[in-house]
């Protein structure tokens, strides 16, 4: 791996539809540039803490014009979108399981993630649930147990918090969050903008 | 003026990057489909008040990216732009100005707009004052002295506070801001999806 053909760093926050729109395109995205995708769920809320920023839902104006913007973007974009059920979501037990499931399986975990999204903005699954996120992962050949009892083993929480602290120490304050060649990326209204950068190498 | 080709409303706040990069290519774009462009300055502290959402440059994490984010904005777009000596600015001075200049000559009111932006993002000029400001104005061909004047004249401290509260009226939370045809659009980020609007009507 060197400096120009490291992996897309794409972080994320389950809860944020703005990361659903994105994950939907990234692994894409990186193929058509020779690149892969290191899937990175953090909580966003630890993140909100530092920064004394309020989740989307709860600012005034702001938060209103993000419910509008995530159905517009499903209708231009053509994918299926629903607010889920409950929201925002605490994202705890999805984003552990994914760090378990890539200890599992590295190559098949991005795929578990998309099915964790999906569940969510699509079917208005409760991903919040271990049984259900963990039948999620069995649909793509994960061990369905296993899943369920490492959503509350120490080693998993202790992932997540360190790429948590990780996702902060490089100055990820938003979701989704891209990092390429050190160069950082915030929401997926900057898809277009990294792929300029991959195609020229920055600029 | 029917629901379908009214202008383009382009509420910013001067001490933007953000809205400058946005204040080059609006009239451009609003003209490939024959609307016209609303120049809209508001005072965005204002709003910030109300939504308790603080300047970039005051948030941690947000504003470092924010400051990397216009210098490779600039670059990409091969735009002049150098961070004002004393940012953010206090914009009551070039606000006001601008709406008495629209008064005298509503045509001449979006260059004025754009000699501001220069002044301030290209040449690092102090449009906060007064003289500055209304030598800008005299460039393109408004009378310097009673725009000195209109900076503290009652009526033009008393169509900013107007135009700032018609703002939050219509949900403008951040800068640039754009509305067309009733549909909001925050950030020079969604010029192209704004663009995409108007080919198609809306979706």
């Amino acid at each position: 791996m060197t400096g120009t053909s490291g992996p897309i760093e794409f972080w994320f926050e389950f809860s944020s539809p703005y990361a659903y729109f994105a994950a939907l395109e990234i692994e894409e995205l990186a193929r058509r540039h020779g690149r892969s995708v290191a899937w990175r769920p953090f909580l966003l809320g630890v993140v909100f803490k530092l920064t004394k920023m309020a989740p989307l839902p709860d600012q005034s104006l702001r938060g209103d014009y993000a419910f509008r913007d995530w159905e517009r973007l499903a209708r231009l974009r053509g994918v299926p979108y629903t607010l889920p059920p409950k929201f925002p979501i605490v994202s705890l037990v999805p984003a552990r399981m994914f760090y378990a499931a890539e200890q599992m399986n590295p190559e098949a975990a991005p795929k578990f993630a998309l099915g964790l999204f999906d569940g969510l903005y699509a079917k208005g699954l409760d991903i919040t649930d271990a049984g259900v996120a963990a039948t999620l992962g069995a649909s793509v050949g994960f061990d369905a147990p296993a899943l369920v009892r490492s959503a509350s083993d120490q080693r998993y929480k202790d992932a997540l918090r360190a790429r948590t602290d990780e996702a902060i120490g490089k100055g990820v304050f938003g979701s989704p969050f891209f990092i390429v060649d050190g160069e950082p990326f915030w929401g997926s209204d900057r898809l277009p903008m990294l792929e300029i950068w991959l195609s020229r190498g920055g600029w």
